[in-house]
């Protein structure tokens, strides 16, 4: 049994974090921390885990952290890179859900994430987290950096393009619409009820987060720069991520072909058949991620459709992927649960 | 492993039962039908499904259904009551999702179905399936009546008030609200998003089909005839059932210990704390029905909230139970995750 | 032209209030505050009235209400009751949107709403705004409180039965639903759409704020004390309530007839036809009450269905509705939009 | 007053246009057509309308539609090429809200629609009803082929940038998202609530309908054929199209104050400041087109944002400016209406 420890586990990372351990079959959730409600049942604020979880909240001060195997960090931006460097001192591994490790160049971080990294010498040790790309480096890593939920369904989209080098570099858009709890359980007007329902609009347009999360890793799989546009939506639904992709091609290939192909080991990306449009209700609390490859009117531009659950593959699925690699347990272990559907 | 077989698997309660079944420990789906959709892939229809079950929907003529040991059916009403007494009579166990074993006086079927009945001497030797009643029955049961979805919500809230005798029964009140997947899979105008989104409606208010099983099942809780008003109403959920019980008192008595105890030792009904507000995501996707009571501000009326997700504890879940009982299996089997929130 | 001010203009009744207020042919809106937002451009803040309102809010100190000759208040419970005076003295006209005037016993008042009153003494002279009951003492009222949004639900669907004495006083039901919208525009959680959406709920069983105004309502109505069990819920809706009244008959009636002479000559509330189900949507927008009567099986026990849009015959519509009372206008001046289906 | 004839009212677009002629104050409704319903109170179809709409259905055959100035289609695909030559022969004017006369090529035309033409002649006399585009054609029209809902909120959002020549032509993407009325009232499963909620999807990526009338829209504007990639979503809203534009910047202006000069007479065409992000919910119900320009971190890929509700800028309130337009009255006229928010 691992023991595991979760950081921040007051938000909807961190329930969907708390709903997948509870039930993996490897798993010992040994302590969950949370400053503003140590104390309170877990189950108290999440009826959903009623009779089937039974700890409390604990101050990150008293926690012992230090004695579990791994401890996930679903904490805000900027609580990670100041906390984890010491567990990992400790031995501890880390998985943060958060973006502390994600960008390679602190400063580019810093521009970004409006504060100093606290710790850039762990930036340089920690592994990005996204397994179709770096199973070999997740599986040594003491410390990885979990993708972005946005990062994930872009990236996963577009790696078999860049990586066989058949699209124009200069040119990619990223056309991407998540549900509102990518925005996280804070409470803040635009995520209102009564603001997000029956409304749709594009936000951060001039520049997210996400961006330079994307940039570096498309520019990764390229080989060389890369020109993105990427531009948000906010839609009315409470979990998923569509992005909708648009390349142009450069060198002619058969395109489902190199989905295929890219994708025939992966057990959480599915390539569906040609004509195929994926909908985000297909991977509803699933740890899959489904893709669907068009050239319009056989014309010289690539529309690639790519889905997945923000709070899974997106979040907390990805990180419960990852803490199977780095133990070694099967890739799938506890992460076999079927979308729910309707 | 019990093979099993699924007549009529294109609705919402069937794609239920599959998502279900399909990770089920001790099962082995044999045969999905239907008549409409034979030699199509299961999944091409549902994706969901996707890589997870490689069958294909046959001919109901050609399935080989009778060498199932547990013949599922979700079939629109009067369907099973033709074509389940042949399946039993070879030995073949049957639960049906549909109406058609629920009420006992074939006269009283007839008349809120609207067709007379196939099968009046199967209905006097099925089994009403709600385990909290009756599980010793279920468990020796050839044929299980899988009840309504409203019937469940109303019956496991009223219960325990009924056996006790503490409530006035002539002025019981059943206020239930549905999601729209309760209407079924079928392309009518009402249920279309345009229509049934950002709306509320009640519906069927001079009488729903569900009335006469409740009733029967509340009498003979209470042993006695009983009188009850029930208003369903069609809320902008997916799935849910949302049921306001109301009920006069008419004998003091610990009412919080009452439904405590008369459910401690069942595994899917949960008795929320004093003062609580079960929500309906807290069972979303999940085979648990969670019930709370009041008696407001101290009067002489009872007020008993009980949610259920219409297609789990009130469809396919329930139906997964009962198949546990009946073949001797831990009744939680395959039935253990956790809702799904947010 | 009526020159109009408004109090408090950044929720949802306020916005509303400026909808309809901004279309109305005899009104002119002089000066609208907020001590938050003092100087921004209303439209900047509500992009839908971008080129129509060219205002700016105020703050509240230096606007000059006291030129107005009616001022609506559509802040939190509590304020009006501090500022509606001063400006009541200087014979300016005021509409409260907040429950502050609406309880006749201050002390009641005080229970309920957690604070001393603070102006008792306008509580004796305002006119509870339900035109229905009261139209001549609005048309001579200096100070209106503008009812709730339950309680015009609830009360104008009791109303006739009450009048005519046909039912049973001591166990009334009403069993309510709002949209979120209802709970205001401020940062909550529980209002959260990840939280809200795809969920339904109960919420304040044992005792909601509007229970007395409700009471003291129907109690006024039937002439003697009323027993009611008032159940509000929260239902994924942006707008609308959904009433769903329950009555035991105690005396024979034409039921149907009984509504449609009561309400007759109302331009605000139309009686459904027999065997009616309103919905929500269709008075999405508009200031109506929808309302059907129904006696299921012949029973004993009336079933009213009545639904409102919150916002508008639940709040800034019946505000409105009341001024052109209060100044001689036709009732239906500026509030004759058609509801938006779908 | 203006004697109007609605061919079809039983859609969203007919009810829309029922609800916005209903309020116009030149409008005189003469006669409404459904083959299905004739005879049928249309306030008993559409609730919203009663006591303000007492017309009922009549059979088109019988219906004097030659006697009304104009006649509105507001049919199925191929209804009007068959129906409206015959009025126009008598002197009625037409609207066709349908696509029969918006594709100049008529070969073109039944490739996409799958049938042969039946009035060719009356294509060529049709004028593409896009007001900001061609006014003048449209006052001395006797037929209009009123716009699709993507293609207005696409041209809109493109026109400026086309006119001026200033970005490249052979690369233009634009990503839209529909509201899911916009897939007409029929009883068609994708379209159910229990399908489109909380679901969000692309669909005909090989090719819409509406692309060819985008395309040849955007090429009239350019002067020159252009290259596009047209992706449409169907997202969870009710009503509203959320287009987001893709362009190569091909010559440097000043973008915002481009779209702001070329909108500036516009009545229903907003440009919004720089950094805005228009949400859909700000047009609900209104005639308006809300517009925003963005140029992500300075690049050389202009992103514009452009909304409309798809059933009244999108579809009736077109048409109803249409008919303003064609008869000399004021453009605004029945058409003041504000957008409902929340």
């Amino acid at each position: 049994m691992i023991r595991v420890g979760i950081v921040g586990g007051t938000g909807y990372t961190g329930v969907e974090l708390l709903r997948l351990l509870a039930q993996h079959p490897e798993v010992q959730i040994v302590a969950i921390t949370s400053r503003g409600d140590a104390g309170t049942a877990v189950s108290s604020m999440f009826p959903s885990l009623r009779r089937r979880l039974r700890l409390r909240f604990e101050d990150p001060a008293s926690a012992n952290l230090k004695a579990c195997d791994v401890v996930f960090f679903a904490t805000p931006n900027g609580v990670a890179m100041t906390q984890a460097p010491d567990l990992l001192a400790a031995g501890v591994r880390v998985i943060d859900l958060a973006a502390d490790f994600r960008i390679r160049n602190p400063a580019e971080w810093s521009q970004w994430y409006g504060m100093p990294h606290a710790s850039p010498e762990w930036v340089e040790k920690a592994v990005y987290g996204l397994p179709e790309q770096d199973r070999a480096g997740i599986r040594n890593a003491r410390l990885v950096a979990n993708p972005g939920c946005y990062p994930t369904a872009v990236q996963l989209g577009f790696m078999p393009l860049l990586e066989a080098g058949v699209v124009d570099l200069d040119y990619l858009v990223a056309d991407a619409k998540s549900g509102v709890s990518g925005a996280g359980r804070k409470a803040e007007i635009p995520a209102l009820f009564a603001e997000a329902a029956d409304n749709f609009k594009a936000y951060a347009v001039p520049g997210h987060r996400h961006l330079p999360e994307i940039r570096q890793g498309l520019s990764s799989m390229a080989g060389s720069p890369i020109g993105l546009t990427f531009v948000p939506h906010l839609t009315p639904l409470i979990r998923g991520i569509h992005a909708t992709l648009y390349a142009r091609i450069k060198q002619e290939a058969d395109f489902q072909d190199l989905f295929e192909k890219r994708y025939q080991d992966e057990p959480f990306v599915d390539v569906l058949p040609p004509g195929s449009h994926p909908d985000t209700r297909s991977v509803r609390a699933a740890n899959v991620c489904r893709i669907a490859v068009h050239r319009p009117q056989g014309g010289d531009v690539l529309v690639v459709l790519s889905v997945i659950d923000n709070l899974v593959k997106g979040a907390a699925g990805q990180a419960v992927q990852n803490m199977n690699i780095m133990f070694g347990l099967p890739e799938t272990e506890g992460l076999w649960q079927l979308a729910v559907f309707p």
